[in-house]
């Protein structure tokens, strides 16, 4: 069965218009929305709020334990598209799966806002959650994407402000280095049925302009990575991004931070985005809902 | 407590008497027999075998369930030392915590028995599993160091005879390039309480000879990894074979394998073996159990 999901999966991917980067943004930022957009289950109470001056979405399940415990999660679109709202049925997944509130951020996006305004949401998202008396060790970050450079580029800032660190991050697909640098760039780009090989091209534009790419908090692949939790990285292994991935474990192994790569064959970018029709989608999300379940002590 | 355990392991490699090639090779292998001793936990029965020819050990928990369903165990030992008897405390607590028996192969060792000697007896013992009719789905592999490269080059052996392959295998700090092609043999020498970064020397002339460092069956990592299952990769950020496992991972996965790499920080060596001393190795193990277990179905 899951070979015809991951053709279903690969063909609708293909079959999505090209990026169309000549619509105009707003259409663009509904499409991706429409694209992402999934049944909020059951059993989870959804609602808007505000986290570190930006609006937010909350995301609690019914049944998670007295006590206080955050996912941080940051959606993907590339810096210019994606939203709390977008994400809304993915993240309640996420959150249920997990046992664990979420609080999805609108951080704000490029090219209106470039480098490095997302980065400055998150962490003032995060440094909010502390301030609000959730302890660190009760706090993790999650994301995809754009979102998981953003997840890992929050760690550093965190460190870097002298934070306590959240217990744990997950990210999925993240993007690490702006540079290109991974051969993967290359050698997947026939197989990636989202991405092509000069997929950066506009991403980097809209979102770094003419900020360094190797600044390690537009490109988390070139920083000092000691010090930092437990992370989880789960990829594919049809993307571009994939040795964006590979990469990056190994520099973070190296920096004896415990890292958990997770390669998963024949899918594409984001797989657990799929959850609803691909069984090796639904099974890497509960991984790593898991994963973030049990380093918030749950 | 963790961080002083990890200390005490530390310091209990580095007082370990030096790599002592000046030693009579039975003496160098009964004090690595010595060093791997632990002891054999209680509900696990372990006896003398022959598998493929050569001596085994059969490691059975008592309540193991009833159907065929074997884990193949190769040990470490530099492809020079190492046997079924000194790691049967170690095979033991693998065999409990995954629920499954094992069998440990006593492969022949350099340099008695050059490469490709140890090859052709693990996969002789893999093909006489399968010639006894346990399913291949009911099979997997494991090892560590000298027996990881070992593992997976049995996975490699097998695809090329044209064999089912095994259900998954898990491979502790595997040694999967003898050029030495990776970073970590420079940049962790230093961290590293076993190796240092000339550990490749002794063990290419007494294993290897004048064979071909980059020969598919001696180093994995410059094998075709396309068809190989489900991998668990485990390795510590205290290794000069750190880069051995991140990557082969990448290669691994760039073949489309489901891989999960798992790099933990501040430990040596085939850290599971210190389950005994050591909450990470403790946890490590069974980790790798379970990864086992799962994939036999259990």
């Amino acid at each position: 069965m899951s070979q015809q999901q991951r053709e279903a999966v690969d063909r609708m991917l293909r079959d999505l218009p090209p990026t169309p980067d000549d619509l105009p943004m707003a259409e663009r930022r509904a499409g991706y929305d429409a694209f992402m957009a999934r049944t909020v289950p059951s059993g989870v109470t959804v609602g808007p709020t505000v986290l570190g001056g930006r609006p937010a979405l909350s995301i609690v399940p019914d049944d998670v334990p007295a006590g206080p415990a955050v996912i941080l999660y940051l959606h993907g679109g590339a810096f210019v598209m994606g939203s709390p709202d977008g994400y809304a049925g993915f993240t309640a997944q996420l959150a249920r799966r997990a046992g664990a509130r979420t609080v999805s951020l609108d951080y704000r996006l490029a090219p209106e806002h470039p480098f490095p305004a997302a980065v400055d949401d998150c962490l003032a998202a995060y440094r909010e959650l502390l301030d609000r008396r959730v302890p660190a060790e009760r706090i993790v970050v999650a994301g995809d994407s754009a979102g998981g450079n953003l997840a890992l580029v929050t760690l550093l800032g965190a460190r870097e402000a002298g934070l306590p660190l959240p217990a744990a991050a997950a990210v999925l697909s993240p993007l690490t280095d702006f540079t290109g640098g991974g051969a993967s760039v290359r050698t997947k780009a026939d197989a990636d049925p989202v991405f092509d090989a000069d997929f950066l091209v506009p991403v980097r534009a809209a979102y770094l302009g003419d900020h360094d790419p190797r600044a390690p908090f537009a490109s988390p692949y070139f920083a000092r990575l000691d010090g930092l939790p437990p992370l989880l990285i789960q990829v594919g292994s049809n993307e571009v991004m994939l040795d964006d991935a590979v990469r990056f474990a190994g520099r973070a192994g190296a920096a004896a931070v415990d890292v958990t790569l997770e390669i998963v064959g024949q899918v594409p970018h984001v797989f657990p985005m799929h959850y609803e029709v691909m069984e090796e989608a639904d099974a890497g999300l509960t991984r790593a809902a898991r994963f973030l379940s049990r380093h918030l002590g749950r």
